[in-house]
């Protein structure tokens, strides 16, 4: 195939710098005819345009060409137990619009789906870009995901979603690939992408109705092999003769359990508002709370040894007493070496990080070398 | 520079498969000068070599070239609490001569080390080779490293190491670049190579005088931000309401102090031995130690979702109650997408497991792009 390498080409385009065809010959070593044909085939799927001439020292000026973030759309659904999160991303990962409200995940994969392609189209439709520009669709779900399929896999607080095929259900609507992942890894992907872009091994620990991790190592999120890497929720907790797991001990539902109220119907704010208005009952369990979570995270930088542990989830992020205690037992147990250069931060990307991690999602997978290569074979 | 890109092109014929010159223009897209000057600096530096002609439809037979793992050699040092291990290997990672001791890492850098150089001297002169055809030394040792300088760092189980500058000391004999890590590490990159190269999420648990883990995800090797990463042997154990870390609670000396004998002199030899002879205290000792070390295995499950765990170490080899023990908690204690598809198997690297690590982690560091790059450029 004439245009094969210019999915590699593509990745040096993707630092958003114009150059000329003389350039890239240069840069690369490709032949003329290799760097022309690749260019062409980029040019023809919309992702490299023309930008000006270069200023030249004689003769013709050189056409410049460049990345053109503009050219298609991504779309990120982020859905928590209680809240969901649609945007709209350009190609560099910039998000165009986005909108968020309170939901209740038990209402099921129709319901909630629904919902978020209404959401879709309607942003898609005010940032004035066609369906057929969508690149890619990212959703986090909260709960276990095989990543290959796209189905949650008995989700402990998504009841009527196991096994449900997201992917085709939202391409009944929208026709592009659909990547589906546990939220807690898309949040970690957009708490990176936001805040620590210079950092390679990060824990992202979200605390809230449920609890999980996810895991970027070696610069690389890392799903393991089967996508349940970061299910830190079912880990027992170290040092502790307690058969429960950090979930059943250390959520909100397990605090607001402690607080003397029926844990099934106990929502995660009650547990935050009862902390902010002082109650001292509700202060003191959050905290141990958090050492308990410090118990579970000591564990995870002995085996992970990241350099940034960052503490969200809506417990995590409001309620000042999670961090406090997983810093105290994790400076306390862990080893010099781990903990020396150690950051714990509560995460600051809001509600954002999760669509955002989403659309990272997509680029990366949409945009690696080979899918570009495959999406020129299906254009040309 | 005129051969940038040589070390790019290097990877292509690390596959061993020889090719003419047109062919890898072919392949490429690179311009014919390029493919010309890459090629002469490659074999410049002895990386690539000339092999025959190609069967030729007509006119004059093309010269084929060829990646020649003949040409340098790198040295494997394996050192663990009571044995060391020496070898020498060509640029395939194939094996060409080893040699293995019973030793006392307590005897210091100094001794440890000449011995591994008088061996590896030794090794390579009876392989033909020369000290200048040296691509690099690889050592593994049984504790902390930070493998950016070479040092231990607080090494439990190595008095006299702590913070030792292992790269100078191996290049006052032998000069070519040294790399250091943890010899758990190690062993995970061998018994991968070995047994499960198609594996890309895989946990190395040595169980010996102290108990660590390699960890294998995404299929690379992760060492963590500061090389501290698979550090379970100062994990407290889940579930159990205790103080100590997994070392104390399972290590060989832990099993020796429980049979009542002085837990500082007891060697792990004699409590293979006792369990050997069929002490029925000795064997349900090993048989709870395996199902501690499953507690900690499980929380490492739920936290890396790996399709393989490895159960390696003198202890872990030789003691099957030790994997039995394992394997008894891990399925039971963790969720069924992590271990539906989980391996739990006995190493079977051996000896060698240890050195062809070593070996491999300085041919992947080495002969990756931009290593071959500076070789040429020191070289040309």
């Amino acid at each position: 195939m004439i245009s094969a390498g210019a999915g590699e080409l593509f990745q040096l385009l993707r630092d958003g710098r114009p150059r000329t065809r003389a350039e890239l010959v240069n840069e690369t070593g490709l032949a003329r005819t290799s760097v022309v044909n690749r260019l062409a085939a980029l040019t023809a799927v919309g992702l490299v345009t023309p930008t000006g001439t270069s200023a030249s020292s004689g003769g013709r000026p050189a056409a410049r060409l460049v990345f053109d973030r503009t050219s298609r759309v991504c779309i990120g659904i982020d859905l928590g137990a209680t809240h969901g999160s649609v945007g709209v991303m350009d190609l560099s990962g910039e998000v165009l619009r986005e909108e968020s409200r309170v939901l209740d995940i038990a209402d099921g994969p129709a319901q909630i789906l629904t919902w978020a392609l209404d959401t879709a189209e309607r942003l898609l439709r005010a940032t004035g870009r066609k369906k057929r520009q969508l690149l890619g669709i990212g959703v986090g779900v909260p709960g276990p995901v095989e990543h290959s399929t796209g189905r949650p896999i008995r989700p402990p607080i998504m009841p009527g979603w196991d096994g449900f095929d997201i992917p085709s259900f939202v391409q009944q609507r929208l026709e592009a690939p659909v990547l589906v992942d546990n939220d807690v890894n898309l949040l970690a992907l957009g708490e990176r992408a936001t805040r620590w872009p210079a950092v390679s091994d990060l824990l992202f620990i979200k605390v809230a109705t449920g609890i999980g991790a996810g895991i970027i190592l070696g610069g690389a999120l890392q799903r393991g092999a089967r996508g349940s890497a970061g299910d830190i929720g079912h880990v027992q907790v170290p040092g502790v003769a307690d058969d429960r797991d950090l979930e059943a001990m250390a959520s909100a539902p397990a605090i607001a359990a402690q607080l003397g109220r029926d844990g099934a119907t106990v929502a995660t704010g009650d547990v935050i508002d009862r902390i902010r208005t002082g109650d001292p009952t509700a202060i003191a369990a959050a905290r141990e709370a958090g050492r308990v979570i410090g118990k579970v995270t000591a564990a995870c930088v002995s085996i992970l040894n990241p350099s940034v542990v960052v503490i969200g989830g809506q417990l995590g992020v409001n309620v000042q007493e999670i961090i406090a205690g997983v810093r105290e037992v994790v400076y306390q147990r862990s080893i010099p070496l781990a903990t020396q250069h150690l950051n714990i931060v509560p995460a600051e990307g809001g509600a954002t990080a999760g669509i955002r991690g989403a659309g990272l999602m997509v680029l990366s997978e949409r945009l690696s070398a080979s899918a570009v290569d495959d999406l020129i074979a299906q254009t040309v």
